[in-house]
């Protein structure tokens, strides 16, 4: 790709319009708007974008970040932003204007016919990541009383300005939904079957509503394969559609929320490169910050300890080894559990299952660390000749074992209880558990040493 | 939906089938599978499915999970497994005999007709998460000697039988693909037209060869918002297509792995709750094991420095919290640049623009959280009356600042490390990160309390 790009870029800049745009022509969508946003200058990028055929300039400008965007807005014309909002889906115009300052937007929407202005403004009103946010209204419309035929003829002559045909919707009078079908059916079906006999309806219409989270709209989809998903108001009036493009960057972007809120991050919508140094520090210091103060209660823990610690050889060496396999043990439960919980494979009610499955694992995997560790503290004696008594020995395994199975225990019962308590598995889980597991598995330890070191 | 599985479950047990059957005849395929999987007996499993019309009883099993595919295998006829097979498409038979014992595997096959049987065959060999293990083979196919007209004609003749028909492949007389064509291009077209007139080829023809991993599948679709990937061979001919239902779950599939890989478990292609116990605790012990060995270096670091730590009061109390600290700070940056990674956001190139980012980021968190801990620190003085010196405050904050610089550092630099070396940067930089961050920050905390206590 890389030396297509340097050919292109020497084109323009040799202003050889002609030929760039014969080549352009034969590019993908997806590749021309890659080339633009790969352009170092500006005047460049908005120059190679007005070469681009009437046809293709909206669908390129779709697939450009909102920095390409923006530049190339700012200097064409305001004819060409007309024709260029005329051309888009209200989706991605949408996707757009969210993205850019104010001044781009007073000045794009200026420009925008007075009815298309008005849906543009309705849609950003949308809460985030809300179902209205994220809908599109170019779908296929047909009314209850056309025939197979008919409803084929109307595809044909207004098809071109959908975002997509291959889901069509059933209207009656009043614009209620009253059903879906699938081009595929009707083009399967003879001319003259009315859509009322072939239409999917009753329990098999489904929707979601302009307010509904996006994640629920991503599950639904994945749940019975749709191309897109209906977005209803509550009397039930077709007001967009979802499709399933956009469904996979939904998919991508829950998923990205749920790693970074694992991670102790502050979600963030925007891209990682594209996010300036503060807004990353902001992100990343409040949890950072709250588990610091959290590990108070660790710290005084030890200092209650800190006379034994100081008297018995290789106590203290142990207890960074000890939290460490505490903490990932309950955070390997805890990612299954939260991971689980968000695809829908488990459920509350599984809980019971869930627990008692984990403390099997747990005495498993527990006792098997304790005699690895056992081997390797002797090993350890061995070589270096250190004094760690058997005693200490002992404590140490048997703390590592209880510290994995209270760990295993905690991290599968903390994303079930948030989830029981509509707290997000994710946001949660991550901290609490690394507070409470560090916590209980020093006060094993240290109730181990009591009870066997004197 | 669990009153309505209810009443169903009721219309199966007092065997009132042609009520049953109507029921479920307005009900979605996804939706009568999630009814029979939540059946608990066996036998009324095999009875409900038994009931499904026909039509509906193929794409029902293919939504069903393994465990319940595998007790209707085993209570229906061989008549009935030929049936069903013959109804199935390639890629969900093939899903469906993958998770199968070998000895249903066997009936199966000897109940299927020796076409399908030899297809599928070849699939099973396919390696596991290729695109030749995922796709299907029925597509539209089209030849480049066509007409619109033609086209929709042979479209509506064997378009039932194919998994999708949104886009149609053009191939030439060797079986090349030389173009696709998506239907909706076919339908506003005039009848008269030439296919090789309105087809995309050239470079806009995007297609995966059959040992291509499924992740770079998902990427080109994402990329080019396809709704079904062509797959060819060594030759560029056409032997497959991957559909958009299967790319989703793709997509959740990978997410799923590298959540899996950065919590320090092997990943599973199973559910959680489908997994069992010894498998479940095998893949945790790897990681646990080898995070326990290399433990063993910072407890060497902190036997080096036992006499200084049991002498200073406060010293050995705040070790957990600089630990944590500096994971946790580690693991902010390598989960975000692992997340840019997979999803091409970020690439090897940026390292420089990550490097200095993460360097500046690192400042402003490092020093706010020393800031804060130094207040931390004496206010918990106050309260609890201790003797921690303001040298050991001095230092813990020195520490924190500094250690939280050195995991962002490492943080961002092992992902990309390991994409340099073509390794899986979710599955190697985790475990490595921690290992490293503990080392370091211990090693820089005893550093600086050498250096200002005495």
């Amino acid at each position: 790709m890389e030396e297509l790009y340097e050919e292109l870029q020497s084109l323009a800049l040799q202003k050889q319009y002609k030929a760039l745009k014969e080549r352009l022509g034969d590019m993908a969508y997806p590749d021309i708007a890659e080339f633009i946003m790969q352009l170092d200058n500006d005047q460049t990028r908005a120059t190679v974008f007005r070469v681009l055929s009437k046809d293709s300039s909206a669908d390129v400008f779709s697939y450009l970040d909102s920095d390409s965007q923006e530049a190339i807005v700012r200097l064409i014309t305001d004819r060409e932003i007309e024709q260029l909002m005329d051309d888009m889906y209200v989706d991605d115009a949408v996707d757009f204007l969210e993205e850019v300052p104010a001044n781009v937007v007073r000045r794009v929407l200026a420009n925008t016919d007075k009815e298309t202005r008005e849906i543009i403004n309705r849609f950003l009103e949308y809460p985030d990541n809300s179902a209205g946010s994220v809908m599109t209204i170019e779908m296929v419309e047909l009314h209850d009383r056309l025939t197979v035929g008919e409803a084929i003829k109307s595809i044909r002559r207004t098809g071109v300005d959908k975002e997509t045909i291959y889901t069509c919707y059933v209207i009656d009078d009043k614009r209620h939904l009253v059903g879906t079908l699938p081009l595929r059916r009707l083009l399967l079906n003879e001319e003259d079957v009315k859509l009322t006999d072939i239409m999917a309806d009753d329990e098999q219409l489904i929707t979601v509503q302009t307010l509904d989270d996006q994640e629920e709209v991503a599950a639904v989809a994945k749940k019975y394969d749709l191309l897109s998903v209906p977005v209803v108001d509550k009397e039930q009036r077709l007001v967009g559609i979802i499709t399933i493009d956009d469904i996979v960057d939904i998919i991508d972007e829950e998923a990205t929320e749920d790693f970074e809120k694992m991670a102790l991050l502050r979600p963030s919508e925007d891209e990682y490169l594209k996010t300036n140094v503060f807004v990353l520090a902001k992100n990343r210091i409040v949890w950072l910050l709250i588990l610091m103060v959290s590990a108070t209660f660790t710290g005084q823990i030890i200092e209650g300890f800190e006379a034994k610690l100081a008297t018995i050889a290789g106590l203290t060496a142990c207890i960074p080894m000890l939290m460490d396999t505490g903490g990932n043990s309950g955070n390997q439960v805890s990612t299954l559990i939260i991971r689980g919980l968000a695809l829908g494979e488990i459920r509350i009610k599984d809980y019971f299952r869930v627990l008692w499955k984990e403390i099997r694992v747990s005495v498993m995997v527990g006792v098997t660390l304790a005699v690895a560790n056992a081997l390797r503290m002797v090993l350890v004696r061995l070589i270096t000749g250190s004094d760690t008594s058997n005693s200490v020995i002992l404590v140490v395994c048997l703390s590592v074992c209880a510290a994995v199975m209270v760990a295993k225990v905690i991290g599968c019962t903390l994303p079930i209880i948030a989830k029981l308590l509509r707290l997000d598995p994710a946001l949660m889980a991550g901290p609490m558990i690394t507070t409470l597991v560090d916590a209980v598995s020093l006060l094993i330890y240290f109730g181990f040493a009591n009870a066997l070191i004197h």
